[in-house]
């Protein structure tokens, strides 16, 4: 199979490169490029990949559709939302790494992202891929969750799909490493900032919020809101979400294990390791989700912990997952991936 | 004024003792440790301080009630349980950066040290010496705060005081580097397991959590308990403590700011920023604690960013302004610190 | 094909683990253990395996020949010394990740080691294994070298097999993370202690010393002796080894880029660069040595910049490879992997 | 006294602000930027000061001299060769920390710079201030030394100046923290660049190298060139410049170890540790340099190690010491600073 990449230039789509480079199902990988006017080689357009001289494309929307059978863009907001509608008006399959194609509102996207947002008719025929929970099968346009939406819903789900907390309680404390903020260089993700600090940053603002919200309203609607704060740790890649629930008064705390145990036992990249909390590095490397739980008798709140790698699971990774869903493959191919251990 | 210290082999002894060096009312620092037997020089005791051939003498409280004027103990858990008695009842000052004198309950002392506690009587006697909230002034026996309580309970009081918010409703995220673990090697603070990781440690079983409870209790007797947790992060030194809670029904944003401001307003160690959240940076070399806020109407939940430095404000930084304060001593002196910057 | 593992509690050990189960010729793998007396699971032995019930085995020279086809030793110094001999005799393949069998000369290991050595007629049986430039098709017992040894002798050797420079005028300056300094915590490897610091240690001791002067001299007996020096940086993986030389009277810059070219055109697990220097991270993940040269004919010197991941390339990567030269398997076999990046 | 900083947006100015606001000797310091077209207030131009109003003003030569009796330049390159010939004119003191005044030939500064020299008659009337070695009492134009220079100079002098070593083998493999790069983001000081890497830099191109060769000339006119290396390291403040040289075939152990302890027994600001290695830790915080050597008989080769704070002793704290010199205060006026600990 023949597939389209556009954006080999941002973390995530250089992560998704290695990946596809491994995928038995992948035979060939066109990249693309917005930024190119004319043909170039992928070594001149990202240095790290010295001595590779495969050729990177202009972004070309006819090109990716002849020569190809599934296109992935790990662009930044605003691109797809420009294209999406071309490629699910010809029934092409397209898994978006970018947030353009995850709300179902207008609105709510030109809220969060300051951008105008695709057509409603096209935002309606995009799946939001949270894989572990929901399959791709068939679909054509897969928009790909975002990482910080990936490791909260993902704690939240057998919580809040078994009604086993007070709806209004969730505070979410949620920590990255540099490789979520992107590969601008910025004074925030200078090492002279990031190093020896800690830096909370889009208090209340952050654009996962509307994402995590229409899912969860998707599987609770009483859920009204949830307190979602994000810290910039010094770390490259990972993800943290520290996740703070009220229980019900009714619920005890064997059925809160048994919720997540049911709701993950089958799923090869999900791993409840119940009052066992998992680091992050367990998970670095790997497309996996690492979830730990620890009820608190005292306060009556339950903690979920868990963790991700922000490039993999929160993109690239989760974009195959979706990929072999999609086509039918079996789900962890191209995914067999070891932590990064020591 | 002689000064006796007590523990410089620990991190919070060393910067203690850098901080003495240049207290202007300190004339001279005898160094004492209960490891030794014999009289040893500092360098031989603590290699770091190279060329230092400073005397440590061996324990020995008469020595110490004798040639000086106070002691601080920058000790593990289990020593001044002892050895306090003594020093109230000779009513000779001392100043304790260790845990054993904060609570007034031995049976929680026991259950959250594990270890026996000094006689209620004594326990009693010993002053909470929170610095910027409650003066010293006149003490005999200051039990120094812990590096959590004293982040937490500075972000906390104005709400709690001021009867602001949901008394059931607080928690806690903290974050620290490795220096609030201790000097020990041990398998999670090695460069490996720390390095590129996030690792929560002591989920509820924290031994800060009851002299946070027993002054937020003091201060609103309504509060039931905290939800609070901590996470190890790959920094040296620094603590955050982010702080959540349901704002009550009549409250509004600006009630929240006034109760910050008047609070801190003429504390010379505690900056209120508003809602520019601090770094830990800001903090980190000086003895100041930096609090920002921020209301999310969506929630109905404020959240607190407290940052400290551990070694400082939350040990030996406190331990000198409880000296100042004991000793009516202008508060600041020997403490006006810059921040490590950049 | 069966395969036994000696030492997965190590990192080195645990490495090897990760590729051993992505290697197609693996069939299966023993895990054996010398703390061991009795049975255990591989997630009690090593809790970072967390959920992975594997058996490892008490340590059992017979059970290893009888059970196996071959055994990798990621056992520390002192333990294949007393070992060897049998499986020698028993011409039993094995792969020693270790130091004990890598010196030819009994007192040289004493000396470096502080350790009693094999009897010199094993250790003349022992291939050293340094994959890139010499088989070890055929052989019985593979002494896989030191990472230092590989990082510097690969980027000399270029220099030295051709005498391109000066024999007396060979410095290296190495610089490695704390994945080279093992797993037990010690105060040098404590996170506050690494951090933020650069500490330089064993100087001229370096026990990689006698291994790389070993084989300089077979390459080239005008060799008297090397400079080498190590500093510990504060990262996980990677070794960067500088190495300067004076160029000899009569050789030019063009002449030292062919020799780097000629001796690794053909290698798959060298690169050489030319004068764009390689960083640590271009190779961390992979079994790649990536070198650069930059000839300043201010000084006459060559500067070459060696880059591995100490655990892959240094290690475990590296007795991969040797593993499929031995068995005469396809050389890039289970090491197709990926650098870790970003 | 009234003391005027051009450059507080800087690191080193940053540094240099805080160390004089602890100066006894200096009354007031007025802030001028070349950036500001009208006055602003510090926490305006530089953040990190948050709370700071003191006010920046426009840089203006004739209000500098009217309104001060000094005035620091913590300027990048370019800027005080053009102002600095006013200065001089006016015979008003200046210290200077860029790199623009401390070559006395105006092509050097051309090449290495390549930007155009002050008018070579006043770049002879500037002192170069390597503060430990030469007094710049009673001098008008001080140009501070590079952090680099400062290292590898003071690690190098008693060497050079006694005539210990051949004088073409000195190897300098010098490693820095990002704080000598500088403030503005780049992509190699993106922290997703640096973290868990080591990149070399500016091969045989740092324009430190012409400022040392020049001192390095004078003290001893047979060293004809020096190989000089720079890496940077995920450390933010810190230089440690290992240094190698052949030792001449008449010297002993003991004289070169006399050299260092006879050339630096009376001076402050260096400590020589003999064979003990110091770690960068111990002058990070400081205005130290730390010295350490071994003596390698194998390789007749001696080894320098020099650590520093680089925006310490290699840039405010080396002006603040020779603003004490050249105003005759005490040296170590304003420069009591303890290390950083732990």
């Amino acid at each position: 199979m023949q597939v389209a990449l556009v954006g080999i230039t941002g973390y995530a789509g250089m992560v998704l490169y290695q990946l596809l480079q491994n995928h038995p199902a992948v035979s060939g990988i066109n990249l693309y490029d917005h930024k190119l006017t004319k043909a170039s080689e992928l070594d001149q357009v990202v240095p790290i990949f010295n001595g590779n001289q495969t050729p990177v494309w202009p972004y070309d929307d006819d090109a990716i559709i002849k020569d190809n059978q599934v296109v992935f863009f790990a662009t930044s907001a605003g691109v797809t939302a420009k294209v999406a509608p071309k490629y699910l008006a010809a029934g092409f399959p397209v898994i978006d790494l970018s947030g353009d194609m995850r709300l179902k509102n207008e609105r709510q996207y030109l809220k969060w992202y300051n951008k105008p947002a695709a057509p409603a008719k096209f935002l309606r025929q995009s799946h939001y891929g949270l894989a572990d929970l929901v399959s791709a099968k068939a679909q054509t346009y897969v928009a790909n969750p975002g990482c910080y939406a990936t490791a909260t819903l993902l704690g939240l789900a057998p919580l809040v799909q078994n009604n086993l907390i007070e709806p209004d309680s969730i505070i979410v404390d949620a920590k990255s490493g540099t490789t979520g903020a992107g590969k601008t260089p910025t004074p925030s993700t200078h090492f002279t900032q990031v190093d020896e600090n800690l830096q909370i940053y889009k208090a209340n603002r952050h654009q996962h919020i509307p994402e995590m919200m229409q899912a969860l309203k998707r599987w609770n609607e009483q859920i009204p809101a949830i307190q979602f704060m994000t810290t910039l740790v010094p770390i490259r890649r990972g993800i943290m979400s520290t996740i703070y629930a009220k229980v019900r008064a009714d619920i005890t705390e064997q059925m809160l294990t048994e919720a997540f145990t049911q709701t993950y036992q089958d799923k090869p990249f999900v791993s409840y390791t119940g009052n066992q909390l998992p680091d992050i590095k367990q998970t670095v490397g790997t497309n996996q989700c690492a979830i730990g739980t620890v009820y608190n008798p005292v306060t009556n709140t339950v903690m979920v912990d868990s963790v991700i790698d922000n490039l993999l699971k929160g993109a690239a990774g989760q974009a195959v997952q979706n990929f072999n869903q999609l086509f039918d493959f079996k789900e962890t191919q191209g995914l067999k991936l070891q932590p990064f251990l020591p």
